[in-house]
């Protein structure tokens, strides 16, 4: 615990605030590396993994823990960043490249983690802004959307954190609006007791029907049946195996009903949760049930966010303002695990300004993690993420640094020119097509394109 | 004449409407080339030049004559395709390319001209959302806004059009709105006589001031002496030559401005303006004068676009109306020359809502010219040019063609990844960075980069 203690200290007085804010330092930085050098912390991964419920370790952030923060994050951001967003394509709602593609086109190698599967939702669900549909009539499946994936950490990570480590990283929604309260009126039973969630979530997660491609299993048998695989092969091999979920914003909520049904079905598999601005899911006897198996859970919230208050509050988009409708919701609806509480007036490098959608978007809360070092302290100078990320969906960045808002974009939306000079939708890469069987159980056992 | 009528007869029963639109027929199309087969109009130039004032040409649309004004359409489109509109760039309000490279980057090479001259105005004027600032101090301009260029027919395109074109284009602004009405206000004395055209344009067109780096000489200055130079050139090599201006919007105002004062300056010299979606800008004795000096102009409007209908309209942009505010403006401000109407409803491919910004840009004029037969018929069936353009910066094509609206973008709005994945502003090509001059008259002098 020494060695914590020492680094979270010998930081403590470099940081940044608005009023020191030098330019000319964040231009320099465009020639230093984006990443902060690797430590082993295989001798105190449990502790990381919240063993201790992170005492000691976020007010000052320790900065191993600050970095695995930041990894998680990233697996959370890359299910925005691949979703096929556009209702004109014939794969809207699939992911853009296929699993084996995904982290080198997202530029997430550096991580250490392959993806092993996809996980599919059904679409069907009445939750307007989260799940797409394509408009057109030949689609790759009207009824599915891709959910997010299960990825495994290779030989060379595992051994600097110590373990075999399986992440489940479930994709969110961008915007909270109106339509997120009017949702979350009705619990559902979930377990043996008296443990109850959010009936929309807990529809995503479990629904299946057996006339679709990509869910005559729901997303909870996909997962649960890819889990079950990797810790049978690991625990054969003699390794020590984690689980770790994430999610930001409603993804933060599957999340945690996920790691509820891990802790059922894998008792003494250390499971833990990084969620970021995720709303609260379900009721007292779900977050003690979730205690009471171990489940750790690490809740990244801010300041700002309203969405870590939901449900309980009404978000008047149109007026820009949100109010507190009822106190009854916050009881009800309980909040698991620790909170690491973010302030976005602790950057000098966001704006100030009243912006709902920026103060949620996942890449806000990393560029704070990032810059985090205790409540106490202003912004770390030593942060070495890249700040244009936080534009890349949204318009928070101050303009003196002249990155423009919302940037994240193709060139002329996919549309590339043919041989006779018209601008046309490419085909996509087969490999990417996005099939639902990795392997053709018929006759002659043809290898499929292992979209999923 | 013959042959002119031939021409036109034989595609009049080939036309396309609303419910014969078939979509496999569009997108095999995507396999056919986006251009017609030129035809050699030596010795028939100057009725497409507008000598008879297009008579007997334009219903129905004479096929070459379309092509030329597709031509001239296409050099007024450069103007905003190269644009740098971000406010963040150092270089806003230049022309992203150099003149040398324009039409390569814009696909224009096929037209057979090269560009001479870029041609800058001052920008304090106050005419919001035509002349951009950058909100940075270190700028390649503070007072300067690149306007257009002036090109010339190469000697090929020079054989098929029967004498030596000098094009000058004009930029416009994009988007109609209640100020331009605001500026339409002020008639100014233009020439020795009566005629009298609005103040704005007048003082785009006339402004420098000597501690500028770009408008020590006004737009005006600037352009005579080009056209003097070329006109010099290519007379004394025993070559007849033309010339035509261009511009769409406010750009077809100042067009019309330059043509008045280029017919003052080079009597004999054939002069012509082709404008698209262009307002009223003078009075009845400037209306006068132009054609006392055989000016001709092809003045292209459509039913749905409101500009053409200015001064004397106010646009309500919140209400998505225009109300006829004064009958008297209509008296005072006279259009000028010969009118191609188009109708946005002859396209089976354009939505039919109200779409203000739609109905006024470039690239929809350019799609229903080369759709045009007759004010009697449908949509052409051999229309060749790639309907995909109009969607380029609105959303008027409909959905089952699939291509996205306001799709002319760059990949990340021009960031790219450094050797540390730092999204970065590259730095501009230096032969594309703004220098005011081509050589440095100095001792030595050095070749400087010809940006203009």
């Amino acid at each position: 615990m020494l060695h914590i203690h020492l680094d979270t200290t010998t930081t403590a007085h470099k940081t940044l605030n608005r009023s020191n804010l030098n330019l000319s330092t964040f231009h320099e930085k465009h020639d230093t590396p984006a990443t902060s050098p690797k430590e082993d912390i295989s001798d105190k991964w449990r502790e990381f993994h919240g063993s201790s419920d992170w005492q000691n370790l976020l007010d000052p952030l320790h900065p191993s823990l600050r970095r695995e923060i930041v990894k998680y994050g990233e697996f959370a951001q890359a299910t925005y960043d691949a979703f096929d967003f556009d209702p004109f394509s014939e794969y809207c709602g699939s992911c853009k490249y296929n699993r084996r593609k995904l982290f080198e086109k997202l530029g997430l190698t550096k991580n250490g983690y392959n993806v092993t599967k996809y996980v599919h939702a059904m679409s069907h669900i009445d939750l307007p802004q989260w799940l797409e549909k394509s408009h057109l009539v030949e689609t790759w499946s009207k009824d599915s959307n891709w959910m997010g994936f299960v990825a495994v950490s290779d030989d060379q990570e595992s051994r600097r954190i110590g373990r075999r480590d399986i992440v489940v990283s479930w994709r969110g929604t961008v915007a909270p609006s109106e339509w997120y309260d009017n949702m979350q009126r009705k619990l559902e039973p979930i377990g043996q007791g008296d443990a109850r969630v959010e009936h929309g979530f807990l529809s995503i997660y479990t629904s299946k029907s057996c006339t679709t491609r990509y869910n005559k299993t729901s997303a909870s048998e996909q997962v649960m049946a890819e889990i079950k695989k990797l810790v049978k092969f690991y625990e054969n091999n003699g390794e020590q195996v984690s689980l770790t979920i994430t999610g930001h914003s409603l993804g933060g909520a599957l999340a945690l009903i996920n790691a509820y049904e891990s802790a059922k079905n894998f008792p003494g598999l250390p499971i833990s949760v990084v969620s970021f601005a995720a709303p609260r899911v379900g009721n007292i006897a779900f977050r003690d049930e979730l205690y009471q198996m171990g489940v750790k859970t690490l809740r990244v919230t801010s300041k700002q966010d309203v969405v870590p208050r939901m449900p309980g509050f009404v978000l008047n988009e149109s007026l820009q303002r949100f109010d507190d409708i009822t106190g009854t919701l916050e009881w009800i609806y309980t909040h698991v695990g620790v909170e690491l509480k973010l302030d976005v007036r602790s950057s000098p490098y966001l704006k100030k300004g009243l912006n709902l959608v920026g103060f949620h978007m996942l890449e806000t809360y990393l560029h704070l993690v990032d810059g985090f070092h205790s409540s106490e302290s202003g912004f770390r100078v030593e942060a070495r993420r890249d700040v244009a990320l936080v534009n890349k969906e949204c318009d928070m960045l101050v303009d003196e640094l002249r990155i423009p808002h919302s940037w994240y974009q193709s060139a002329n939306k996919g549309l590339i020119q043919n041989h006779h000079g018209r601008w046309v939708k490419p085909v996509r890469d087969p490999e990417d097509v996005p099939s639902p069987t990795a392997v053709d159980s018929r006759a002659g056992g043809v290898l499929e394109l292992e979209y999923v």
